[in-house]
């Protein structure tokens, strides 16, 4: 039996902040976000991280499936991405003039990006999600926007519910919220609203949080794309969270449909600070009319740093070795529950896989096994889907399912008593 | 005479953009926003900075005014900050896991700014005004904001008119405008929305584009903290970009006010990408309370780079210096212009000068008098204030005033004809 990991660095330096930072740490990397249950299992400040690897302020080391929530796809530190960000730091980043390293990378973009005939480059995914529903509304000159239920597309309050702290009923007033994969909602939905929808906005499958993830029903999205092509509304993928982990064209490319408008960010430059939206040539022009831009959108090293990583990812076939990756980590974890009987639910894409132990509807068996892993040095979350990145070995997997293994076994035991 | 400036590879280069980016480049970089005019005269692209320099892609060196509008304060690729920069590189940046520089940075801005007793980071401008808004409605349970006419504050739709695209009537209902330094008009909204305003977010003097800017009138600032306790409003500083050039504790502490929140983000890291909402203890819960935050919000290097840019602004005096600077070419420059019988007003701080050339009301010949300076190698810009860096040297500065006069030559002449 491994030795559980403890916290204490991590715990003091959680006082601290606590002192001088709103919660101490906050949003999807802070405790009380709801995913890191049980909060005393995990830690909460890192000191370095390489490759698939993250050392806690403790001085543990973890496999880190959450790979910064999807911005590390290639491993941390890849030394082909941080060469060419060093290569260009050195030369200009925040500048009064862009570099035209900036109309490279969109080159690159549009060659690889199937629905991409031109980038727009910002900072956060919220950027560039706030970004296509403005483009939507000032082309169609309708202010509704559909989402599907379990969404999640950034932080302004448009994309939140009118009950969340901050948030007005005017914020969220033209929110249209569907069952994902219930085409005949969505068809009720747009004939009650005829040419009042300015846009659906909807990631490629659900990949929500606290719920198994779900992909869509066969044809769903041509039907979708259909009817957005019937009724002028503009259809927007928000890959934000799975673009480049599925497929390097696009994950609407994946499903076999082409979007309006998509929303890429994590995974674009390996952890460089940059976001892209990007479209079809018919809302080009609406782009260029919106009011839109920020002081470091058009820093150059970030976009040296997604050249690279693009060019990697394309190189090693990084969508494919995620998945099989994945795939691998999934048998082996599944295997493992069994092995105590235990159904082990794996959901998602395997490069982005959602766990969940469906012998409990409470979830505290979940948890409970959860904890149990990452105090041994594998980092899952509760209730949010996991990341694969390029860096993770066999032996790195290997090692999961044992870890994955005994912590089944340490539950397994103390339900049986 | 100097010979003019050309930029045949920037246009080509733009070309090539416009193919692939909507409108070539966007904002405030851009050549369409309107800051640029006369457009023709400007270089659009950079090939490489350093210090108080710019080069374009055709080779031609700027003594660089605009420091990217506002993030250059120390100098390009300042050597102090860059090393800072790197050493968080090498060990982490963009991780599943905060690093402890978080706090660090927090436990700074709260040591340095005096209206901060807590620090939220994130990555845009926008990012914190939209946040302070959101704290103050979810801390008052109202809704309106006041705003003062010529404010910019982000991008967001909430910031932008009704008549912009992509923005729809619900964004801005909530929004009252009232002419800066008019109190009486500021009592009267109040007057007339009792119980109603939630925020009151300014500036803290009124360095609006197209406009000579506004210092506040004695006691101005007095009577808006006054109005602001007595009706329960949340005062909000958005000192995005005066932030650091006028004190290092805050631009409400130069004018001897202290804000509820105030936003922080162009020379907070010397071009790295973070941006920082501080405030006062009342509001942490409700910070803390909020549902935002990023993929990259807690990335470590630009809290490195923050720290090393403040440490190094208190070390050097920086407002002291930039300040003085920002005097020596003021002075230089009216003197210049009075040569050739024009009047330059040159308005605002020193070290954020907004220039207008007082002779003519339809600004042509301040763009032709820009025009000619551009194009000489002293990047100004038509109708934006322009930004010292503590890089810029009396040489530069004697420079600047050389070509100035130069250029004020020019503009005689040819009206002289």
């Amino acid at each position: 039996m491994r030795k559980l990991y403890e916290y204490p660095k991590s715990r003091a330096a959680f006082e601290r902040a606590c002192k001088v930072i709103p919660s101490g740490i906050y949003g999807h990397q802070g405790p009380v976000e709801g995913c890191y249950v049980p909060i005393e299992a995990f830690p909460l400040y890192s000191s370095k991280a390489q490759g698939t690897y993250l050392w806690d302020l403790d001085g543990n080391k973890f496999i880190d499936y959450m790979c910064a929530y999807g911005p590390n796809i290639l491993g941390y530190n890849d030394p082909d991405v941080d060469e060419a960000a060093a290569r260009q730091r050195a030369i200009s980043d925040c500048t009064t003039l862009p570099n035209p390293v900036m109309i490279d990378f969109a080159d690159l973009l549009v060659d690889t990006v199937a629905s991409a005939d031109w980038a727009f480059f910002a900072k956060n995914g919220n950027d560039v999600t706030t970004g296509a529903i403005m483009t939507a509304r000032a082309y169609t000159h309708r202010k509704k926007i559909v989402f599907f239920k379990g969404y999640y597309h950034g932080v302004s309050p448009w994309t939140q519910k009118v009950d969340y702290p901050g948030v007005i009923e005017e914020d969220v007033c033209n929110n249209i919220y569907v069952e994902w994969n219930n085409f005949e909602e969505l068809s009720r939905v747009f004939e009650e609203n005829r040419d009042q929808i300015a846009a659906i906005i909807a990631q490629p499958y659900m990949h929500g949080n606290f719920m198994d993830n779900q992909m869509p029903a066969e044809g769903f999205w041509q039907k979708v794309r259909k009817l957005c092509d019937d009724t002028g509304t503009v259809l927007i993928i928000d890959d934000v969270r799975a673009g480049f982990r599925m497929d390097l064209a696009g994950s609407d490319h994946y499903f076999g449909f082409k979007a309006d408008l998509i929303c890429f960010c994590k995974a674009l430059a390996n952890g460089y600070n940059v976001s892209a939206l990007c479209g079809r040539d018919f809302l080009k022009n609406t782009v260029s009319s919106l009011s839109y831009t920020g002081s470091y959108w058009m820093s150059a090293v970030p976009f040296a740093a997604g050249i690279a990583c693009i060019e990697k990812m394309k190189k090693i076939d990084c969508p494919r070795i995620l998945n099989e990756k994945g795939q691998k980590l999934k048998d082996g974890l599944i295997a493992a529950a069994a092995k105590y009987g235990y159904t082990l639910n794996v959901t998602g894409m395997p490069s982005l896989f959602y766990l969940r132990l469906a012998d409990d509807p409470t979830f505290m068996l979940h948890q409970e096994w959860i904890a149990q892993c990452v105090q041994r040095g594998v980092f899952f979350t509760g209730h949010h889907n996991h990341f694969i990145n390029a860096a993770l070995s066999d032996d790195d997997i290997r090692e999961t399912v044992e870890i994955a293994d005994e912590a089944f076994s340490v539950v397994r035991d103390r339900h049986d008593k």
